[in-house]
């Protein structure tokens, strides 16, 4: 039985803390948080559980086996290291790290220690990305033109990050599952209106073969929209995340050149068939993703949402920041 | 009567010769195409009017007041020029000319000879818009933050021009109209998947008092959207112009920056109210368009939607251009 | 050339006159209307075409071989009456007639005289309507369970019949010819609230085979409804006329008996499957209804959509009404 | 500290345990199921609580003060007058028995023992109803037309109910809080396909003043409906419950009658005008569901949903049943 602690209870933590408890092989013996109201709430929903204000008690704890990291971005390294230096394996929320040089001085220690990493990237265990990668893997789609995802709601500001790096992790982990391509750049743009940080930015990243990707985030929009679309040579997907019952639709649609033309005629051939909606079970990510790693613990594999897929993320991160402050110009990855 | 002359009887011309017809004050007398086959379907559907595959016999006809171009953009200035040239006003399908240069000749005839012109931005007369631009100016949406469009569908593929040309005319004037505040730069990007055009487009419009504007044009999408959200300090606005019933919701949400915080707190509040659609009338744009152009004839007044309304776009599309091609640099208007 | 009158020119007759006007084999030759401003209407829109408020001066025209009776309900039997015993073929709005005894008199006067009639089911010529039927026939549902329509909107009141006489026979007529099971019984009830004639009306219709249809037919509605569920042993259909891109959805779900077993279990199990939706063409019912019946004169053959339908039809609404007096007593056809 | 003993931990009874755990003033001390894998459940996710298979040893137990039934209706009756004969309140779950005299026998007992019923019309204490009501109140939809419910999907089917006891107690319960006019009668018919309970069913309820109420469940539908029109003279309402972020939307939009006629003209005028849709709370309805009954029991008042309102649901479930056993006959209440 893995013996797990846990820092961080506020809007996440207790999701953590919840599916880490009822799966196999592992149960959560202690939370730490700062706000002690935090702590009252970890009493009362889990009496059987230890609580601490003071990280130091998890990272150091001989009772313990697993560090799970969901405090904001600022921390992660420096809570993930004391952990991975006593010894625990660490589940660190997205972003991995503040920068790619803290990402990789974590992967270096749990590399020497033995040790493993899981990014909490829980789109990767939703069923619809999930059904999604097979459809992509089924050359359903044929070869992708573009990837497009317009991901914007009211809130929830974070004090210290921008949109970018709260909301494009999604992207970026389901990007870097989906296509096989390699991202060559990106560009990024947006404005702060709120507060010195950005609440809305438009990110373009530009891959091998073509294949393009813009990504819509927004702290400001008065709806809650979660739409992808994927566009490929042969059909093309709509991913509505926020739609219960039909998230992934796949359109028999497309366009082809034809030879003859002219001037005044057109130079493409439209085709527009069918659409297919298959079913998307309703299975909790989080439930799946937690039971994942302590099976891969215990199994001593290494998760594919390891320190090395949360380090390519922040590259991707860096690089927009990096955009930002250049007035959208394009920087290589 | 003012006596009219359409040039280009392809996609749009049947609509702008069926408008003309039956508003008041004004007749088409004649319908100029170069495919004998538009021109059989002109006869059939208006026995009355005479048809040539010769522009010249429009722009020239001493029987003809007013000359209207729905033909590819690269043949507006010349047909245009020569209609104006013989005394003609003229009427041009959006984008008004292939350049800058172009536009402004053509005003500078049009101004030495006393003609009207007007560029067809329909959407300035449609009810959605009009609507919009009430609420914009009541300042029920305070101070604006961002105008976000998504306007994607499956073509039409243009021959002559890149989506750019094709789609964000439509939301550039839309802005010209609705949005006091100038805009001082644009920077745009792409990719061709199908000829050599691009099909697929990322438009940022930066104004003065930190509003930005995003513009996603696709030719390659297998749904239409046309999805604008405008975002106001006071209140927000969704027009989603493919919903028949309810085209304009104005929802009272927003975020309010609050003093208290501290590391762990968050910095703002959120507002979420009531929605409200307020109705919006099914009337045809175009006719009012039509009408609003003959009374402008008739009245000897300047419409607003005027050849300078049209060399403001034509900048905007020039600067996204150059863009394209330094790979989304922000280039200053 | 089949030389056509019009009689009516309201709400409908536009539609008609368009169509009959544009298909082959055929030509409209006179419109007839009480209205004054209604023939002035077609002076304008069709000036080569001669206008009588004279409904007479269309049934006996030596001119004229088919008439179309686009009037209200009451008049269709005296005007059909005329125009058979001149010797005319007869195109009637839905519904054929007032009474079963008014269509059998007229379908025994087209026997006798060998003309043919033709009743406005347009419905029947939708491409939603007829993938249904091919849907259905190739028992893609399996054996129906039920038919659920509703079909509410504001309005148009009709100032001679109610709401059932209305809109009850759109799904009268497509049950008529999606459902091979026949109809025994129908019950309806409904209230009037604006004038004497009921605007809101529920309908049960019982079919062999255990097949139950119900329809919700509303003046009163504030938004437009077109949703019929088509409920089967293998699969379940929704159509969504309002639904642009969609209409038609078929859903791999159902319900399965197991074994039975105890109190606390439930006995059965549930089947969720994809989704698949179709693609509907966009033809225009209308044109290809009017072309139908011009070839059908011209090889004297017999329309499905013929006297005989809409006798059935008429019998339905018949039963309703007697139902509707009866609060809601189950009445056999 | 009130102590509650819940009897059923199936579907339902889950939730009701979770709520009455985390309200003020009581505290669940032991649940009851028959199954053996729920009460392993129970053990799991509330290790504090005691468990048993025997309802007595909650009917009986001196240290309960509160009894839940959550079982199937045939064995409300009997749980529910063990523990009112035991001196305990009960919370039963809807419809509250299988028959009137059932419910009147129990409201009988509780009053003579001065305890407290009440029933589980949960959806009376959501924020959606609470809103409507509000607005009927205030007579923004001026006198009602009518009530019209689609309440449809796939299952869950009921062992010993069939779909109108499972689904019609909500709009029963909903219009008894809603409508101050009475019920006169009801009229329901449907059809059985799986099993010998109907799985179809519609249901007419004819009220004082003209008002009609038409209430669809189905448990054979693809898709999960849960849409309810309410008419009324002034303004009409739609509520979507399946809605997350627009439940109820506010029409502008009647009928009036207007006094020129003539048999060609419509005897009535169309209003269109705004849509306002109210913000609507996302607070858990159960919760304050159970906190009022606690809070009910402490101040010793009787709660609106008591055994009454619980009795006046079932006599429209019992005419329905009569109802359907005579082909849809109106039956008085």
């Amino acid at each position: 039985m893995l013996r797990i602690g846990v820092i961080g209870y506020g809007y996440w933590g207790p999701n953590i803390v919840r599916n880490f408890s009822v799966i196999d092989g592992a149960s959560v013996v202690a939370v730490c948080d700062k706000n002690p109201i935090s702590l009252e709430r970890v009493k009362k929903n889990h009496p059987d559980m230890s609580v601490t204000p003071d990280s130091r008690e998890i990272t150091s704890s001989p009772d313990i086996d697993i560090v799970t990291v969901i405090t904001p971005v600022s921390t992660h390294y420096e809570l993930a290291r004391e952990a991975l230096l006593n010894g625990k394996h660490v589940f660190v929320e997205k972003p991995f790290t503040a920068s790619a040089a803290e990402a990789e001085e974590l992967i270096e220690i749990a590399e020497k220690k033995n040790l493993k990493i899981m990014v909490d990237h829980t789109f990767l265990f939703t069923s619809a990305v999930k059904k999604i990668k097979q459809i992509i893997d089924e050359d359903v789609l044929g070869d992708l033109y573009y990837y497009d995802s317009t991901r914007v709601n009211l809130g929830l500001f974070q004090h210290d990050i921008n949109v970018i790096w709260d909301l494009a992790p999604h992207d970026f982990s389901i990007m870097d599952y989906l296509i096989r391509h390699k991202p060559l750049a990106v560009a990024a743009t947006g404005r702060a209106h709120i507060n010195s940080k950005e609440d809305i930015a438009y990110i373009m990243v530009y891959f091998t073969n073509n294949i393009i990707a813009h990504i819509n985030v927004n702290w400001l929009s008065p709806v809650k929209l979660r739409t992808t679309l994927i566009g490929g040579e042969k059909k093309m997907l709509v991913w509505n995340d926020v739609d219960a019952d039909e998230k992934i639709k796949i359109y028999d649609r497309g366009v082809e050149i034809t030879s003859s033309e002219g001037i005044y005629n057109l130079l493409v051939n439209y085709r527009s068939g069918d659409m297919w909606a298959p079913k998307v079970d309703q299975s909790e990510a989080l439930r799946l993703e937690t039971q994942y790693f302590v099976n891969c613990i215990q199994k001593n594999e290494t998760p594919f949402n390891d320190g090395m897929a949360g380090l390519r993320i922040v590259k991707m991160l860096e690089a927009c920041d990096e955009s930002l402050k250049n007035n959208g110009k394009m920087v290589e990855i």
